[in-house]
């Protein structure tokens, strides 16, 4: 997952969703990620808001090619949440005033038959990052049971381990929004890496920072990032210490920030569970000790490690991310297939 | 809860046990520290040890007089584990070879209808240092709801908010041997102390120190202590790397540090919510945040906070610890109440 001569193929499992167009928007821009679909689910709005969103994000950039689908709408086994507009607006994009007109259409396959697809037709070579409810992921599970083997390795930004929760004091959003298909991907045995709120809450992007990017590529792509950024910025002010009104946590954005650049982040390895009922709904268990003579029986039931983001190079982080979103190579009106 | 002329009456509920044992010689060794009497549970051994262990160690200490009775035996709701004989010995004191008669009895009353009636009694004026799995404090709000007004306060020993447990990566084993009796216990309005794992596991009390108390005191009490700490850190050798073979944490002995040094911790204050059922089971999850802005509806539910020991001064816990057992003052073979 280091910077190499072929960039790492990803697909982007996402629920745009504010953080979720930083980090798609990071992706594009960064030559050692080659983003070969957009798979979309509810979350942050609902999934054909996601669709939508993702359709233009893509298109707007002048990524018009890659395949974006449309998947789960709603959880596996829980009352569905409405979608937080308090947080990423009724539109997910903080309420664009209008959008440019777009041609790029949906691809007509599901977000989990789309995952399977390209699996199996680059065995090995896909790396699944998922920032959003993991119920594409599960569901992908379902269709193809082997899929842990197929796929590369799967990055997820969701859960908490140490940090308090964002939706209740041990519950992160992404896992609350569907504890059970959470636990599924937890439990499948694939090369597993947890970007959680322990990492994201160290890491402020500032909007300052989104101001200069727009200035300096003077494109519509990075005119509708700043937009949107504001007024998540206005959801986190004042609610965060750390924040000082001053911009947004980087949740999903560092999920590619480990792809890229695993060296800026402190690791712990450990099996996970997630509590699926209950006031510890949503939380994300880690067992954090070598040893394990827990008489609980079946608590590990032969689950393999999740590897835990639990410390960041914050500052690193902030400087990959302005070197890569600065560059003026990726933003191209009519950008073609590289 | 300061040293002061009059000392702290102290009701103290145990399962004996041996840091349960510490705890009681440091109670009845400390000047500011007056316990009035002993209730007893199931957790470390039944119920039936549990309060034979607390008549023979008081009398053999000379504290014959003090009130001792047999309180629940199982869980409110749960399948009771089996005492955990490979800690505490089969006997909850390291197997003791051999015990001196003793004359003292049993008072009659439960353990919760005992603390109902002296609370009754000195209104204000009791403190409860409950050390085992809270079943005894949970039927003594059923008997008495307003109990929480008629208590100074209470301290447990038990939970854990970010060390990880020590029956589950999650649970401490107070609490997970009676989840429902806990919750009950947090919920209740109680002046309310948690001194858990994150503290407890920070202070190890070695057993070359339990060899020099022996060897000070010269005395049947503290020749049973030394006895009884041994089989206890035989279990903790190579268990945590902490503890290096040397000795055994200070768990319940760190309940009465808090009521007559409360300056030696760092307290958090925060809702308490335990995890009754799942793989979360019998974890206490706290509200870190100062505000609560959480969707998960009900989370708070009007609880007052806890009071969460979550750093502690472990050299000067076990300074204060040595210098109170070794004065001679406390170890009489016929002392009279005082």
């Amino acid at each position: 997952m280091t910077t190499t001569a072929t960039p790492t193929r990803v697909i982007y499992d996402t629920d745009p969703g504010v953080d979720d167009a930083i980090a798609l928007y990071f992706a594009l821009a960064h030559p050692a990620i080659d983003v070969v679909g957009i798979t979309t689910t509810f979350g942050n709005v609902s999934v054909e808001q996601a669709a939508a969103n993702a359709l233009y994000l893509a298109a707007l950039a002048g990524y018009a090619h890659i395949p974006v689908t449309k998947g789960v709408a709603a959880p596996l086994a829980k009352h569905a949440e409405p979608p937080p507009a308090f947080i990423h607006g009724a539109d997910g994009l903080g309420n664009l005033p209008s959008r440019q007109a777009t041609s790029n259409q949906l691809d007509t396959r599901s977000s989990a038959q789309f995952i399977v697809d390209m699996a199996r037709a680059n065995p090995g070579n896909i790396t699944l990052v998922a920032v959003g409810p993991l119920g594409n992921v599960s569901l992908a599970l379902q269709l193809e049971p082997q899929l842990p083997m197929l796929l590369r390795d799967v990055v997820i930004m969701g859960g908490t381990v140490l940090e308090p929760g964002n939706v209740s004091p041990v519950a992160e959003a992404n896992i609350w929004n569907d504890p059970l298909a959470a636990d599924h991907v937890f439990a499948a045995g694939f090369q597993l890496t947890m970007v959680g709120l322990d990492v994201t809450h160290k890491v402020v992007t500032e909007l300052a920072l989104f101001d200069a990017i727009a200035s300096h590529q003077q494109h519509p792509a990075t005119d509708t990032l700043r937009h949107a950024v504001a007024f998540y910025a206005d959801f986190y002010s004042g609610l965060h210490d750390t924040i000082q009104n001053k911009g947004c946590f980087a949740h999903d954005l560092l999920a590619f920030v480990y792809v890229v650049a695993p060296e800026l982040f402190g690791v712990d390895s450990g099996v996970i569970r997630v509590a699926v009922d209950g006031h510890a709904n949503g939380q994300t268990m880690m067992n954090r000790r070598a040893h394990s003579n827990y008489p609980q029986a079946g608590w590990a039931d032969g689950r393999l490690p999740t590897q835990v983001c639990m410390r960041v190079d914050a500052q690193a982080c902030l400087a990959l991310f302005e070197s890569t979103l600065m560059d003026s190579a990726w933003l191209q009106p009519a950008r073609t297939h590289r």
